[in-house]
């Protein structure tokens, strides 16, 4: 075995590391770091000169990703992202590059035998200031250097302008090379309630839920509310209430356990209580681990919109705004991560992420795996965000344990 | 009998009437007529001078409301509102004045035998521009004059401002005497589609709806709609949804088929259809001529909020936006139209009016009849709003010959 004890991480040394990395863009309890921002910028460089403290061959990239690697031959990438959202949490995206970090100075500190390193990146913008998981995108080549041009945040700025001026326009781009990058391995905060609430210090990722969302109008006809029998009505808010009615059902007769629904952005026109309405809008999103589900739930929104439409004498249309496949995480690297939970002697629960990671890329590629530790009351992108520091210590030890025994699985493997 | 062959209108001296009545604050084919501007104080003088020439003692109140007499020591006051909502119909409350204007007109032209004369009237700012209804709750003595001086438009107009600039201040103001009045009548466009949709010509209305409506909020707790179980939610939309459904349900247990229930002024919040709504609001207003329906419709409200937030963790709060109790024409003025219609072999059907009007507030004091003509597809407070001529023209025959009828009836019955 490379590391018959394991790779022997030390704690604390992570929580000095967030608690300094937290002091870039620092407000009120949280953090805000919007990707490429002279902030975060400040912070790359800070990380980058981390990885270089500990060893690793460190260097911002052409996209303005941070990497820094071990000199092995093959890595295990390790990796999440260090921008956050407008006022975000101080540990969304940072917790699993810091850990990352941790586990490779911890490799550098006491080398083993083994042919298997780390390779750890903090991807940039993952919360998409410019587009959503860019940094995991653009390393796996589904965004290409001549489309970055065309990018540009809601704020008017182009990435391409942000990336000269930082003089990092001339810099070559990471790329994902399966050759060497033979597994992806991410630690995150959940992001919600579900460890906080059942007391789990561990959450293991079964794989990414995908997402439907669409936006749904009822057009109908205004009239006066006191003056027009129920029978001579066109009232798009009754046609959008009896659609929520029925997908209610239709989702309890169609979703499993884990499958969340969500209406919001409800509105109705004219303003007024005593006119009927003659439009109602709302969204409504749905998201689950099966595209089988998603299928079926797609279909009902279909089906429902029509019978109510036609019911009620009105009209709709409907925009599909969001579709998001979903990814399921790789069973050995599940596996791995459940065991190590079990050796460490804490509870675990197998879980779905209902929110979207840099793992949902890059498990297009290679095996990906995920670890979630609790956030306190399920809060996220959000000032108050936290999570207990024993949970912290906690996660980064199973989490390194699952690294290296997966090490020492392929060094063994690989010379089987 | 007084007048044997009933009270001979001309249809079309109404025809002109109206016509040049909408000249005042003509838009499109609609009027915009705000009680006491230039245009509708212009509009107030026409009427007065077509009043005089049509031999009646005529004059503008103290409050602005035009009176018209002729000369008997009791009188069936006719009565609506020449004032119009902002861009309204030409006919919305004009009709009902041009009607009493022309059989008062045919009354001093054969003046009859009789004690029972007619009074005419437009009230103003039925509308609510300072108040709704304003000009009758004056005549009926709920509004004093010391409390003209609190009204106040939303532009911020004093109504007692443009009073003094129009030299009405100093004006004695119309009262209601039971002793003079002894019956009110109004005719007014229907302002909803059954007439029309039915191809009826006359609506015989049996009373004035009364209204309950609240404003509903649920608050719940905001969350990322991915990353929360269904079961750790606190939805206020679902909270929402769920009220509407179960009320539906309880409405149609307990309503009437004339009972009327509408939902607007829907919205949730925060605008983000990836968040569970943390705050979810409407209003819900609801309309029958039986008081006792309301209330059991307001303790289903009361009911069902309670159960809805309970069940799904949220509070509610709620707060009663409109209260009008019910007011029921009088019995023998409703079959007086009804029979008229039928002697003028004319199709008619008894309605509860749903839009408020103010033979509401007269007839708290004395009895009160209505009759409606058809609204072509129901079009109100629209400046598209019209109605075919020769229901115009029957509307009128039939109710001069209720009036008429009327007054035989009386005349007979003091004589006896």
């Amino acid at each position: 075995m490379a590391y018959p004890q394991g790779i022997q991480i030390v704690p604390s040394r992570i929580l000095d590391d967030l608690r300094q990395l937290r002091t870039f863009g620092s407000i009120g309890q949280g953090v805000n770091r919007r990707s490429l921002t002279e902030t975060d910028l400040a912070s790359r460089l800070w990380l980058c000169e981390r990885m270089r403290e500990a060893g690793l061959e460190a260097s911002i990239d052409g996209a303005g990703s941070v990497v820094g690697k071990t000199p092995h031959s093959r890595r295990i990438l390790i990796g999440s992202h260090t921008d956050t959202v407008p006022d975000g949490g101080w540990l969304d995206g940072a917790l699993g590059v810091i850990y990352g970090l941790e586990i490779a100075r911890s490799l550098m500190e006491s080398p083993g035998s083994g042919d298997t390193g780390i390779e750890v990146m903090s991807f940039i913008d993952e919360e998409g200031r410019f587009t959503p998981l860019m940094g995991s995108r653009v390393f796996c080549g589904e965004i290409r250097e001549d489309e970055f041009a065309e990018l540009r945040s809601a704020e008017g700025v182009n990435f391409s302008d942000v990336l000269s001026q930082a003089n990092l326009s001339d810099k070559p781009i990471q790329r994902l090379d399966p050759g060497i990058h033979i597994a992806y391995l991410e630690a995150h905060i959940e992001q919600g309630p579900v460890l906080d609430n059942k007391q789990i210090r561990i959450g293991v990722v079964t794989g990414i839920v995908g997402a439907s969302q669409y936006r749904i109008g009822f057009h109908g006809q205004k009239n006066h509310a006191g003056t027009t029998p129920m029978s001579l009505r066109y009232d798009a808010a009754k046609a959008m209430f009896e659609f929520v009615g029925r997908f209610t059902k239709y989702f309890n007769d169609n979703a499993r356990a884990n499958t969340t629904w969500t209406c919001n952005e409800v509105r109705t026109e004219p303003k007024a209580g005593n006119v009927i309405p003659n439009f109602a809008e709302f969204s409504i999103q749905y998201r689950d681990l099966s595209s089988e589900i998603l299928a079926i739930l797609d279909q009902g929104v279909e089906d429902i919109c029509k019978e109510v439409a036609t019911g009620n004498g009105v009209a709709f249309d409907k925009e599909k705004t969001v579709e998001l496949v979903p990814m399921a995480m790789d069973e050995q690297l599940i596996n791995r991560i459940h065991s190590a939970a079990i050796e460490r002697g804490v509870s675990s629960h197998k879980m779905p992420s209902g929110a979207g990671h840099d793992a949902m890329v890059i498990g297009r590629y290679i095996p990906a795996g995920m670890l979630f530790i609790p956030s306190i009351s399920g809060l996220s992108h959000d000032t108050e965000e936290d999570s207990h520091e024993e949970d912290i210590r906690i996660g980064a030890e199973v989490f390194a344990r699952a690294v290296s025994n997966h090490i020492d699985h392929l060094d063994c493997f690989s010379r089987a």
